[in-house]
């Protein structure tokens, strides 16, 4: 039953102070406190984003007691690479209805931070490096978590790219990036999927916390995007509780112990703050209440089947064939050859990361198992390396070695070590234990196949010229295993595409020279240039490309169009499958504006859709690219605006696959400055009107014998002193011009 | 005649406060205004950096005009890969006396400023892309220009770095690479030779004019650095005289026609501006008046044809050689075979910038003659293109190559095309027509020197290997043509060395992405990484790296040893000239500290020394490194810090050919920053006292059975909220901390 705004207006009204500021922070570690006279229930909000992490009752928060046992679903890291928000929608529809039956009001998730850096230590949580990719992925999880009545709480919000020092570093960042790349894609969910909690970060941002800054909370939050929900802190974020609530803080989290309710009650009470804040952030926790209230109310149970079916689902969606020479993958099931699966990680899944997203999954399957299940062949195994030991152990690779060997083909699971919450990674190599593994595993048998596991990228460049074909499984969830297997034998044809770069080196990433930082500040020095942004501007090579994934058939694009529209451009574009067996194709488009009169990428994702094609089949596929996603942030006019011009589209596989190019023109907004007498002596003579009006005036002076006016109509002059401002060329001595002269000449572009 | 403190003080006493005003800015372009009655004269300031820019009377000020006749010695581009203290000391006596000659009390100049992009549209104004070189030549530039009773004017104070935009436009930079980059090199021309006036530049730096910061021109320059000379604008900087003045602007030039001084009085007379203040900036007009008065009563006259001598030396200085290849270089000034001189530049040489540091030479001296007058070979000619035209020019190309094809060595000038203050460079790519040009003479003869001429940096990648060798030239001034001649044919052994380096692409220079901004905002996203620094932290491969520049003959290094003293580190090195003729090394110094605390780059030059060798002699060459050029700026305690440890040095030709390599131990300052509250887990755990007592209450709570202090006293718990400030775990609920148990172990450390 929902409750009318009058109805909130009645019960706050029936509410003490007191019991107004405790409904604003948490009754313990996982729960809203309920004001059961006032009929104000207590809320169970829990983690996380690939799965329910419910702890039963007396548990710590942080995952040293294991949770309820729910489905793992893959982490963002594997769910990013689908590039498929109707997959998302079903994921976060099946974690809706598990936190429904565990009585559960808000699910904290998803994350959508941009991956900065592949050091982040949370990367495996995260979506892409691209905005516009995590904007539209992440708004189909929200809208798949609430379809069930449980309130979604899109995280961390914002500019939480890493977990160096997390609770206290300053983001630094500048406003176009800042709106352009880190806050766009929570402003396309808030958009489009209006999620019921947004969680503040644990950092600052240009040094003042997320948890109490008044202008990421209120002024953008709402005031710009129209958000209507609930602010939940994180964990232990707030700072200064009063100063938080004041900046749009609704709810901290967890419990302080009733700290922090007194001092919002004394701080109403000495004025310092106004109770119709307080108010306000009561009501939304009674909305928030009310919106939840059927889910809870439902409670029941859910299908654990059916949802390892789409855990398995998405799991096949996620995986990437990176390399694949020769058509060595798939391997035929039928084949009675042997087959060596190598790396302990194929019998012990590295399936998820640490922290709090960590989910006791409802089963577990292994590749190595699924692999005997699949394969007609002999399958030994040989574990190659012990999990967590980053040392090479002679013995376990002499092993492997010798399982090669013996075999005609070798599955290699090989990947990164547990990445988790709480620590940035050092270094994006692979473990040394799984480097020399490999060269021996290679030099016996160079019929290997790779398989990775990992939250963050792994550096590939070194060894993947070694083998003929690389699968990037990311963290695939708890129906991993079966997935890899039915991709190995084409029993999936794999469509993941790569929802970040794999560089060939730490040192080209675009944060290298600053993340994480030092002293609690880090410089986004690299500005707008994230992911492939930045490795296409400086022109460098990567190993795998962003947007980049092969599939077992293969595909022609042709009759490329693009028309503008009211929404934005309309993309049609005729894909065909010229191969033998049937697959699924992630079409990508990608806009450019050549000759911007502002700092751009070179190019960057505007938008995508996939499409499934039988052999030889032809479809039209048609992206839609919204002229919000067109448009930049500008940082003098401090709104979104449209440049008009002639955007280049180009669409293809992957960010350096492109395969059809159009030009469209789209009228922008007028982003002429006003002129002033700071403006230059060249923005005037560019400008229609002041113009003709100053070059008259000047080549009169210069007809006179005035040698400045001589010299700023001579374009040599010009060029040395073009751009000054006007009222600098004013003050110069014998200047043709002066302070009343360039007053009248505005003036006169005021009356037109 | 030097006045006395007393005197200056009657002296402005007897002074009406419009006077006072009046003699804080200029009387026309160049004059400051005299008071005639009380004996203040005026002064001429003139520019500039290398070589007397006076103006006739009754002249324009930016360069329309021809200027009288000086000695056009090297620009900076030049001048700074001399490496050559001691020689930038006497070219600038001869500036000064060349000055001195003229009247002229203060020569604007040197400029200083960081080579932040090779697009710098001044770069040939500037010496290097480090401030330990660009201090040392600096400093000595000073001391000689002011030896002669002349004042300096160290410009362009400060962050400077472009032409786009630049009256305007905000250098937003962070505190390090604002303090060990940017300001490093000023602060040492300061310390070393107090320059007797320093010329604010046009822009801002983080949002602020330099003309009118405070902290800048006061509390940095005044406060910290010790500076007791006169700030002085530059021509047409002040945006707020009033606002200028009380941030520490003494002088404002050119003249407002009075404007600006109305408004000092009126300041005044209204209380926004103490009066102190205007007596401040006054006293030291007067005081330079005094500094120069000798210099301007002295008059007389130079010796043009010593100072052309020396402007030959220099030349000879600046040369650096890039490559040759099997000794392809020095010809041989005996051989009688044919030589073909090809390109404009040595008939017309390219051997200044455009703007206010344009020279009317006293003399100039071509390329083509000078071969012609040292070699005993039939020198033929061929222009291969018209200066400043872009464009191929096929008949001229034809000619060239036909004269290429006929000669029996080419000597090819190359190089860029006009540069010029007001403007930066769109590409340092060699002119399309230099390039078709030297494809065409290559093919025909591939004996084949390319001679440089330009003041930025032009790629050599992609045509530099299709010769056997390169001369980078810069800009040498009116006498570069027979120090080009010299050196080709070995009459001079170069030994220029690159101040700054020269990348394989534009798009791997550190600032492609932020330069020059936009909107009137640059972000300096490299931070500290500038030239090498960036290079070589991202390990991308340059074409010629920052110190490199080969001899004709070569040098091994022995015996390096590096002793700490009181004043930083004492270097000592043997040096041995084991090749057949006599030569100059230059020998670097780079520091380096592995393992620091801080965001460091992966090495610095610290100091450097030359030495002339004849072949086969060995020398031990000692550079010292002060202590204050290895502190680094810490941004939290606001100030110059050591940080202890063991200093790595190295000692080679260039930033990538180090040949001996020792290491050091520095005691520094301690950096341990105070504990607080808001000192995270892990800071506490490695405090020396805290640690331990809170171990030993955490340890004793988990004994308890608190399942957050077993969490936080276990590793893999630790991994995930150790960095958690203290008082916000202690906010945990069923936290084993409380706020107050946080107070008591601060006081009790307080007590130890």
């Amino acid at each position: 039953m929902t409750t009318s705004p009058e109805s909130h207006a009645a019960k706050l009204a029936s509410l003490s102070l007191e019991e107004k500021a405790s409904l604003t922070s948490g009754a313990d570690f996982w729960n809203t406190k309920p004001v059961p006279g006032a009929g104000v229930p207590g809320m169970l909000l829990t983690d996380g984003p690939h799965g329910v992490r419910r702890q039963a009752e007396g548990d710590d928060h942080v995952g040293l007691n294991a949770s309820v046992p729910a489905t793992c679903f893959p982490p963002a890291a594997g769910l990013g690479s689908s590039w498929d928000p109707e997959l998302l929608e079903r994921v976060g529809a099946a974690l809706g209805e598990e936190a429904r039956a565990g009585g559960v009001s808000v699910l904290l998730g998803p994350g959508i931070n941009i991956k900065r850096s592949p050091l982040g230590g949370r990367n495996f949580e995260y979506l892409s490096e691209d905005p516009v990719l995590t904007g539209q992925l992440g708004a189909a999880l929200v809208a798949g978590i609430q379809s069930k009545g449980v309130g979604a709480s899109l995280k961390h919000f914002a500019v939480n790219n890493q977990e160096s020092d997390r609770v206290r570093v300053s983001a630094d960042v500048d406003p176009r990036p800042l709106r352009e790349v880190y806050l766009r894609g929570f402003q396309k969910v808030v958009g489009a999927a209006q999620p019921w909690t947004v969680m503040c970060s644990y950092n600052r941002i240009n040094g003042v916390y997320a948890s109490e800054d008044p202008w990421l909370l209120t002024d953008v939050l709402r005031g710009e995007w129209g958000y209507t929900g609930l602010v939940v802190s994180d964990w232990g974020a707030v700072n200064d509780r009063v100063a938080g609530l004041a900046a749009g803080l609704d709810l901290e989290m967890p419990s302080s112990g009733g700290v922090t309710d007194a001092q919002i009650v004394e701080a109403v009470k000495n004025g310092t703050l106004d109770e119709a804040v307080l108010d306000t952030a009561a009501v939304r926790v009674l909305e928030l209440a009310d919106r939840t209230e059927a889910a809870r109310e439902a409670g029941g149970s859910y299908d654990a089947d059916a949802h390892h079916a789409l855990a398995l689902e998405a799991a096949r969606r996620s995986i990437v064939l990176l390399k694949n020479e020769d058509g060595f993958l798939p391997l035929d099931p039928q084949a009675t050859g042997r087959i060596a699966v190598v790396g302990e990680y194929a019998r012990t899944p590295r399936y998820q990361g640490g922290g709090s997203s960590l989910v006791n999954p409802t089963r577990l399957e292994n590749a190595l198992d699924a692999i005997r299940e699949v394969s007609a062949g002999e399958v030994a195994f040989a574990p190659g390396y012990t999990t967590g030991d980053d040392e090479p152990d002679a013995a376990l690779i002499a092993e492997a070695a010798e399982a090669a060997r013996a075999a005609d083909t070798v599955v290699l699971f090989l990947g990164s070590e547990l990445e988790s919450e709480g620590y940035d990674r050092k270094n994006i190599a692979l473990p040394a234990a799984h480097r020399a593994l490999l060269d021996a595993v290679v030099e016996a048998n160079p019929a290997t196949a790779v398989v990775l596991s990992n939250g963050g990228v792994v550096q590939t460049a070194g060894w993947d010229h070694l083998v003929p074909a690389v699968l990037e499984g990311w963290l695939l969830g708890q129906a991993g295993g079966p997935a890899t297997a039915d991709v190995l034998f084409g029993l999936t044809n794999p469509s993941g595409r790569l929802a970040e770069t794999i560089p060939a080196r730490l040192q080209d990433t675009p944060a290298y020279l600053d993340f994480p930082g030092e002293l609690s500040r880090v410089r986004y020095g690299e500005g707008l240039f994230v992911g492939y942004r930045y490795y296409d501007a400086r022109e460098i090579e990567v190993s795998y490309p962003f947007g980049h994934g092969l599939s077992y058939t293969a595909f022609e694009y042709a009759n490329l169009t693009a028309e503008a529209d009211d929404g934005g451009i309309a993309v049609r574009v005729e894909v065909t499958n010229t191969g033998d067996r049937e697959g699924r194709e992630i079409v990508q488009a990608y806009t450019a504006l050549p000759g911007s009169e502002f700092v751009r990428p070179r190019r960057e994702l505007k938008g995508f859709a996939a499409v499934d094609l039988a052999p030889g089949e032809t479809q039209r596929v048609e992206i839609r690219i919204g002229r919000e996603d067109l448009m930049i942030w500008h940082p003098v006019l401090e709104r979104w605006v449209l440049e008009g011009g002639d955007y280049q589209v180009e669409v293809g596989a992957s960010s350096r696959d492109l395969r059809q190019a159009a030009v469209v023109r789209l009228d922008g907004h007028d982003l002429t400055l006003p002129l002033g007498p700071g403006s230059t002596l060249e923005e005037w003579l560019a400008h229609p009107a002041g113009g003709p009006a100053l070059s008259s005036l000047l080549e009169q002076a210069a007809a006179e014998g005035n040698q400045l006016a001589a010299m700023l109509t001579d374009p040599e002059g010009r060029s040395l002193i073009g751009n000054f401002p006007l009222n600098r060329l004013a003050a110069f001595p014998r200047s043709p011009l002066t302070a009343d002269s360039v007053s009248t000449l505005l003036e006169s572009l005021e009356a037109e």
